[in-house]
């Protein structure tokens, strides 16, 4: 069986568990993860026995030559073609990816299915599954991080005062693509001065100038797997309420990369970060969460969050990632991309943290 | 009124017609259409008087400074914080929209709300207004499109036999991004090869080599709105069979762009395009629509597909895009993106459409 297969088989094996025949899978995150498929269309249905994978005529000849379930080519819309399957195979409790599939699929599965047919709302199964890398995906994420990283390198090397920060986004962003990227992970955000209080800015033409801040969040999508990391620069020397701030979110950082390890509950990792921050009286400032799991989604299960319980395990890939933002003078964000380990954890990216002066 | 709280006026006039109190939007293109919201989390309540905009902390600042509906920050999901909202307004009838509210939420909402309050499935209501664009949303498709088209200008310019397809794609995103785009409207499309006959390639580390088509589908995303062009290459001097075929995709783009105007149903844009194809015993080889519409999404309504009923109004903003793929040969498309007038239709892609060698 190829792990992609083997994939498939851990799935069918817990339909029992939640009482239903087969599972419709919307996601494309888990369509991908379930059968490599990497197009726009498509649904996987999953029963004891078989796969099935759905989609259009344009992905007809790409996933006939890669899907390793049996392949449906329908000419309209996939749902009915489901469920035409479904009554054929006689699959009388289908379970759903409640936080993917739309009402209106929803709905319209329901019209398609005769009496005695339910459809019943399933949670992130395939995503708890996917929550434990194996070593294929790790790698893979591993080589997302460095070509993220190096794009990084490539760039500031380079950087000039005065740069505009869309401009500095496409550079990153080209770099990571001459590296063997698909794309990046999400919005590279590039914020200058006090638009670095804004956690996710949006790159505009305005210019990195002598005494600010530059804050870089940027990920790249390799094989199509994700990665995360973010960088604050300054131009010129930064003033001592700056060196203290970034000083703060450092420490904040790499306690709670310390407190990483197979068995502690997310939400203690948060609570270890907020705590340094708090100490350093950040503690208002920090607006979101210390983290998130990433894989084929930038933002995956487990969330490093206030109060979540989620255990962390082996082979979880997470972002550590606190931050402290002053409303009208700026933000500070540090965070790496990071692999739970049986004692402790592995800080995946390679770039170095020290406060770096342009 | 801005342009903004005109769309917002619309859409609350609408709200009797479908016998609700309250609109509940939830498409990031809708909320971003009727509040110049761009982050990743928010909703908004439309209401016949008013508007509500929900959103996370990270996004609190961006919005208060921006979105001129009434601003709620919630702490945690936004369902809940809405449906608060909806208790207290006492909005008994909320509509929601069904092709993208997820069942998750749909079924949180449903249990947040007490007994004597019903929830309503609403089709494209927004979409459909969003159809026709005003001028100032067709003067950024406009800028986008040329954009698209003068980065495709530069790097084809340079382009060499030999280069990756991956590479390729790289260079046409950077200029994109260099000419003022916040990112490619979709991932770009660059296939070499018998690779072309995959409407959907991704690009790959394959190289663009002698007697070889290329075909390139892009687009830009400049001021959050899309652009969509296809064109297709040949390295050295193309056989007969090509030269016969591009000919043929070409007469069934400029015979289509020739239908399109204000009153045709777009259906039959769908039948001229494939009529020529069949002329030319390329039916069977045209596995995909005539076009789309684009604005804030890469694909909206209406769509330039088969037995479409709906009418081409003018104000419209689409593609033309036939084409015929071969398996294990190749494939050809021909794509521009068009704006429908009262008498006919303005391409507005500037990109000539000879067939070129390089």
């Amino acid at each position: 069986m190829t792990e992609i297969e083997q994939r498939r088989h851990a799935v069918a094996t817990r339909l029992g568990e939640y009482k239903i025949d087969a599972l419709l899978v919307s996601s494309s995150a888990n369509i991908r993860y379930l059968s490599d498929y990497t197009g726009s269309n498509g649904l996987i249905l999953i029963t004891a026995k078989e796969s099935h994978f759905f989609t259009d005529p344009r992905y007809g000849l790409e996933a006939s030559q890669k899907v390793t379930c049996k392949v449906h080519v329908a000419k309209g819309p996939l749902i009915p073609a489901a469920a035409k399957l479904i009554k054929q195979k006689k699959l009388k409790k289908i379970g759903l990816e409640s936080s993917w599939i739309r009402l209106m699929d929803y709905n319209k599965l329901k019209e398609e299915l005769p009496l005695g047919y339910s459809l019943h709302a399933i949670g992130p199964l395939i995503e708890e599954q996917r929550m434990i890398k194996s070593l294929a995906e790790i790698d893979r994420i591993r080589k997302s991080v460095q070509a993220n990283s190096e794009a990084y390198a490539r760039t500031m090397r380079r950087v000039k005062i005065g740069v505009r920060e869309q401009d500095l986004a496409a550079e990153l962003e080209f770099q990571m693509r001459m590296l063997g990227a698909e794309k990046p992970s999400f919005d590279t955000i590039v914020a200058a001065g006090e638009r670095s209080a804004l956690p996710h800015a949006h790159p505009t033409a305005r210019r990195f100038q002598e005494n600010e801040l530059l804050l870089i969040d940027m990920g790249a999508t390799l094989d199509g797997y994700s990665s995360d990391m973010t960088r604050v620069a300054y131009a010129g020397v930064p003033p001592k309420q700056v060196r203290d701030m970034y000083r703060a979110v450092l420490e904040a950082q790499l306690t709670a990369v310390n407190a990483v390890r197979a068995g502690i509950p997310a939400g203690k990792v948060d609570a270890t970060a907020r705590g340094v921050l708090k100490k350093h009286n950040l503690e208002r400032e920090f607006i979101h969460s210390t983290g998130h799991g990433l894989g084929l989604e930038i933002h995956e299960p487990p969330r490093i969050g206030k109060k979540e319980k989620t255990q962390l395990k082996a082979g979880m890939v997470i972002t550590i990632e606190p931050g402290a933002y002053i409303d009208g003078f700026g933000g500070i964000r540090i965070e790496d991309t990071v692999l739970v380990t049986e004692n402790g954890c592995e800080v995946l990216t390679p770039t170095p943290k020290e406060f770096v002066s342009i």
